[in-house]
């Protein structure tokens, strides 16, 4: 099946060139997130507020994944940080090759917090590690409660499942029991973060998870 | 570069296939609709309500493509038509061989109309044509409205986009003039359909669409 070979021979290559990426951000002290999700779920907006959070405590980066446009980048450019935007043309996650090219167009040795902000997808992106310490996925409430038995893949690898855009749970169909369940049922380890970025309720619990997990990772290297 | 011939073997390969996918469905009589859109955006929702509303009139039958479960396919087949269910296995688009493939499943002398649900994604769908009609997307209100500047080729490929979920047009951010604007400017002769699902606002003329396009599929037989 030749099919097969090439893919597997791609996500090897991919695995050694995030794993150079890896020692890279080991070698700078950079803790690495990269943010999933289906498109329209709440990413740019999540990572604008948690620029605004955490700007005063580490200085973030930004690496924008897009198919094209620079929007997203734009968006995030406001906030007085650092910001790279990859544009795929067409390709439906970013890989390890990708965000090392845009690595040059930031300076690494300023950057405490890199945040990778995916092409909006709940299915490629899952299978292509970047070299980042954290999977972050978001499910927002319209998409529906059934997507982690549908996409379990995205579920199983993350470390956070952020459910978003609580605000609209009188207004749609979504049993957020069953979503938890479900997702659990996947990956028994994620941890689950109710927000609504839009009003803001529930941000500080994943500002709190974030910033464990950045200071754990800094006491690694101490 | 390798990939980018793997690729292109791929799509050529895929190209064939859905050409002979057509030339049964046109020996046939079948109209068939390729239903793409983000996961979450209301295909299901859509499919069920169409075949509600067609039901007297067309023989329909469905093919649902999911990355696994059966989820879908048993939602569609309460309304009493024939379903097949393709799951992917992780892939993450449907393509002309899994619908070839999932063609014996159906009693195709008894189809008037063949539904297919694809993989909720809002890129790699739109690259593999299956054999169809037409390609119809959804965009829901909740995504946003920057979608077609990110994710061009989907509203390039499609011949009708319907902005579902209206009914949550005063909870969300949606733009539904800049939406459709965009929109147009990737495919000029795209028609715009504005539903609500959950409601039924819009339905008819959906199905008012549908049915035309049928027809005059039937008509060009004839």
């Amino acid at each position: 099946m030749p099919v097969i070979n090439v893919v597997r021979q791609v996500l090897d290559s991919n695995d050694r060139i995030a794993g150079g990426n890896r020692a890279l951000f080991d070698e700078k002290g950079i803790y690495v997130m990269n943010l999933m999700s289906s498109p329209g779920a709440g990413k740019t907006t999540l990572v604008e507020k948690t620029i605004d959070a955490l700007k005063g405590r580490y200085r973030i980066a930004v690496i924008e994944g897009d198919i094209q446009s620079t929007h997203d980048a734009e968006r995030v450019a406001r906030h007085g940080v650092p910001v790279v935007q990859i544009n795929t043309g067409g390709g439906c996650h970013i890989d390890a090759n990708m965000v090392r090219e845009a690595l040059p167009g930031l300076p690494l040795d300023e950057v405490d917090v890199l945040i990778n902000e995916n092409v909006g997808n709940l299915v490629c992106p899952a299978e292509f590690t970047i070299g980042e310490n954290d999977k972050v996925m978001i499910l927002s409430t319209p998409e529906g409660a059934d997507k982690p038995s549908k996409y379990p893949l995205m579920f199983h690898e993350s470390s956070v499942m952020i459910i978003n855009k609580i605000d609209l749970l009188p207004y749609v169909e979504f049993d957020i029991v069953k979503a938890k369940a479900d997702a659990l049922a996947c990956n028994p380890e994620l941890v689950i973060i109710e927000v609504s970025c839009r009003t803001g309720q529930g941000l500080d619990a994943w500002v709190e998870w974030l910033t464990t997990r950045v200071e754990t990772f800094r006491k690694g290297r101490a």
